[in-house]
């Protein structure tokens, strides 16, 4: 595909965007201190005169009055924030070349020249720290500045901005902004505030293609998700992920080894610290927020798979232990991490150290091997704080429930706090097609004890790439075991979307109870699957009891005619139970006609 | 509906029961100490030669060598052991009535009169304790008699039969078996031994028929449904259980006061010890094995419930509290609960006790009335077994995950460790058309931390009636639940199934990957969307990561060529090391043509 296709096709993910405006809620913002501080929310206004305001990742794209194009990309949001603290230059950047599209060097077709090339919006030029200087929201914060951003958090996270300066000062908690992603509304991860839910996108040598990616993006985004990493391996691999940076509202990760990996021909033993390093360049010029970085997978540290069950079922961390066994040295991701960091610390790049270790199986669950690497990730953690760095620590993977509270635990002992980010983990191995169910149990239960962002799972896991329908799905189990964490950690706020919805049920506001749900057009569509008449949408009954008699009549009127003692509702009793029999001794409705 | 045309639409139910036969695993039997004590479990034959052996809850209609049909009913599996006994007779039994299916007394079509009109197949009387004898798996354990049916669940557990006489003699576990029920294939249910899951049937007013019912009956065993509830509360309620009863390998369980309610036109004061009694012993004859009965919703308790979110939610709860303000008595269920016991126990159907008063939202989990009612079940749960009765005791309903433990703790420390049976819990209010997995969280914790049999929740929970797909995709959810638990229970033999999975997956045996899942079909289907072709079914590498790179292939190589211990792995890195760039450093497979 040239680019130009890529342009043409990618044009179709407006429809997409434009199709997340038609749903049971309302745009809001919350004004913050400053004019340009306003905090999108998801207002949900209730039949019975109430709002309900939710948390929203859907950005512009569900605002009507914004005209959103992704040929033009999102407004740079945060663009007079970072130009203001006047510590970060634009610069020519790197020049642009033919395989970083994946293309052979001695292919006959021309290539990637310039920005302007690969994406059709605003000129830009890479923006990175003036003279190598930190421009981290880490460094910001632990000077004590409160940030535009910190700010901007604070007000959609319900706390204070003090409050999150010293979580990010702590290293407790990450902001990811990449200087050069400006187009992101700022978010927080970490264990003190509401658990948040990554979507992996992705095109693949065998499969897909750029306007898929973009409309993979907003779709996610539309149903939830926080952050979106684009797992591209193929074609397009660079322009793929210009048009997913310039149109995404949340922080766009990345694993930069995949595409070193392809600029090397797919030979492991070629990387070098070299490819590796001008591959990150290029991807943090273009904006990409968090990078995951195997630096964690040791030579050592292999032998202690080999004994295991499903070996290394990392793609970064099988890719760098076939380079130390190639070259029988210790990773070039290790030996030149402080170097790394000095990259990172000049665009805001947080670290997401990766568990290339993790276990693929319920049988190699908190191994020798994945422990190992663990401590080493405590290691590299010390030294990206050190060098400003905001790092997170990715975990597994396969773990069966009695062995999951120890993965958190000792994550946080060994990294400080640093914000835990968890794929999953299954909880069993037998059910592929069904691995969103297998690790939303898993993700429930370690979100509530303390990761700080889940790494959702597809229906499609073990078997294929996802489709929208499939990221759809495996967004809403993950918003699931999320919010299921917040209530179990007892996040102040967090019950009141509940409360909200089954006040609805109780009084049988049925249209309510669908704008209020994760998903309104499926729980809409459910119903009238069985009900579909207009009248059911108001009736006191549903399919399930049927119109002769309902559970929830009795109790409605007990509260509604008795005051709010308990002394007043049990001397209310007896007379409930005259008037009951006044009234014919009858608990349902009539049927209607 | 006429009979006639319940008859006629059932037969449909067969070809859904011969779809059950073309799965990716074959029909076997495991040999107990007498001829007639054959275990059916599913065997899977891998490629490698090896055979997986897996629990089998479907029943002759995936033998082939059975030839089924639902006119004629399952074979009588436990008629011998029941008549060798010699402590039940067979008797006359109830006359039936027009309004046992719901037809009103004044209608001038006619109505039941024996069983040969409710259902075709062979002739069967009524049988009972002779004389009021206990004839419960639970009286004879507490004589220190093993039944045949232990030895088959001691066969189909791998474990003793001494143990499961134990268990069920000490209340921990019970096995429900009616003497009118002798289609069933014998299971057990409690805390030591694998995590149960029961699916609802049922049709209502609004809509369903007996052939669907029927069907969903060996849809949800078909998949893995250990015990069915037949919620049904519409036309043909009688005849609707018969199909059921006669054609089901898992125990039936019901709701007598559903269909009492029926019989007073659904004026819940004009219900009675009486018409309730005779529907109990309707059902009794029926062969019906397990019965929830709301016995611990009490006057006194259902103030608890008015300051309540949601109020009382369960049917039989608001029914029963709907009597109890009616007629400010206390509830007839309690008073007459030793006379219940009394004919249970000469049927030997087992009490299920339920929870009329459990949580119907977040807010209201764990408060006041729930835990008295809980109080009161333990205090029946002892009567009952002085009686001789089994019992197992229904839970929650929603709950956030921190007060899912105290749930557990406390049931079992009330009611000796009888077997808990709970719905869900769903672990948030804020997903309707997503319930099956809010609650498969629940429900994955709560198997672990003790409870027996979980009762699967469908996507259609809150909003309608489930429909085939939904009861496939509430038993896989709970499949994956209870299998989850039985994991982190460390249940003997449980992980032998992950391991077989993880093994099929690791050594690219894809075929054996999806025989071995608990969705054959689907997980195959998922693989062919992204690569369609044959020889993908054995293709070292999958859509994921494509051709170019898979992460498996290098642990792969080096446990296939190094020995079993950790030196001679270490040893061997560097031998590894040399052979890997003697082969051209190429650390996956050429793309094939």
């Amino acid at each position: 595909m040239t680019t130009q296709d890529a342009h043409a096709r990618a044009e179709n993910a407006t429809d997409t965007a434009a199709a997340g405006k038609a749903l049971g809620s309302h745009k809001g913002y919350l004004q913050g201190p400053r004019p340009d501080i306003r905090v999108p929310v998801r207002r949900v206004h209730l039949t019975n005169g109430k709002d309900v305001t939710l948390y929203d990742t859907s950005g512009p794209y569900t605002d009507p009055a914004i005209d959103t194009d992704v040929r033009r990309g999102l407004a740079p949001l945060r663009e007079n924030w970072i130009v203001q603290r006047g510590d970060t230059e634009e610069y020519a950047g790197r020049e642009l070349r033919p395989e970083d599209d994946g293309i052979k060097h001695t292919s006959p077709r021309g290539g990637l020249r310039n920005l302007d090339a690969v994406f059709p919006g605003r000129p830009r030029q890479p923006r990175r720290g003036r003279n190598g200087a930190s421009v981290t929201q880490l460094a910001y914060a632990k000077q004590g500045e409160i940030t535009p951003e910190m700010e901007f958090v604070a007000l959609r996270e319900n706390l204070s901005a003090e409050f999150v300066r010293d979580e990010i000062a702590a290293g407790r908690a990450v902001l990811p902004a990449n200087v050069n992603h400006p187009e992101t509304e700022p978010m927080i991860i970490g264990k003190n505030f509401l658990v948040k839910v990554n979507a992996n996108i992705g095109n693949s040598a065998v499969t897909s293609s750029i306007e898929e990616e973009v409309e993979k993006m907003t779709w996610a985004t539309r149903w939830g998700a926080d952050t979106v990493m684009d797992l591209s391996t193929g074609r397009n691999i660079h322009t793929t992920r210009e048009w997913v940076l310039r149109n995404s509202p949340v922080p766009i990760g990345t694993v930069p080894l995949y595409q070193a990996l392809e600029k090397v021909d797919g030979k492991a033993e070629e990387l070098s610290w070299e490819v590796y390093k001008d591959t990150v360049i290029e991807q943090c010029e273009q904006g990409v927020d968090y990078m995951t970085v195997h630096a964690g997978v040791l030579l050592r540290y292999v032998p202690l798979t080999a004994r295991r069950k499903t070996g290394i079922v990392s793609r970064g961390g099988s890719i760098m232990a076939a380079w130390c066994l190639a070259h029988h040295k210790e990773s070039f991701l290790y030996e030149h991490f402080s170097e790394l960091c000095e990259i990172l610390r000049t665009y805001d790049v947080t670290f997401s150290l990766g568990d290339g270790l993790r276990p693929g199986s319920i049988a190699d669950a908190n191994d020798a091997a994945q422990m190992a690497e663990l401590d080493t990730l405590g290691e590299l953690n010390r030294i990206a704080k050190a060098h400003d760095v905001q790092t997170m620590i990715e975990g597994p993977g396969h773990v069966p429930m009695h062995k999951i509270k120890e993965n958190v635990d000792r994550q946080q002992e060994v990294c400080e706090e640093a914000p835990f980010y968890t794929l999953g983990p299954l909880t069993t191995d037998i059910a592929p097609a069904y691995d969103h169910i297998t690790s939303g149990i898993g993700a429930a239960m370690i979100g509530w004890w303390g990761t700080a962002m889940l790494c959702y799972v597809t229906p499609k896991e073990h078997l294929g790439l996802p489709d929208k329908d499939d990221v759809k799905t495996g967004v809403i189990t993950y918003k699931i075991a999320a919010h299921a964490a917040d209530l179990a950690k007892g996040h102040p706020g967090a019950q009141q979307w509940d409360d909200a919805l089954s006040d609805a049920r109780f009084e049988f506001r049925w249209e309510d109870q669908f704008n209020l749900a994760l998903d309104p057009e499926t729980a809409r569509a459910f119903h009238d699957e069985t009900l579909p008449a207009e009248p059911a949408k108001t009736a006191h009954f549903c399919s399930m009891c049927g119109p002769k008699f309902c559970s929830m009549k009795i109790s409605q009127e007990i509260r509604e005619q008795h005051g709010a003692t308990m002394e007043e509702v049990e001397a209310g009793m007896a007379e409930k139970s005259r008037e009951f029999a006044a009234a014919g001794n009858r608990v349902y409705l009539p049927l209607a006609d």
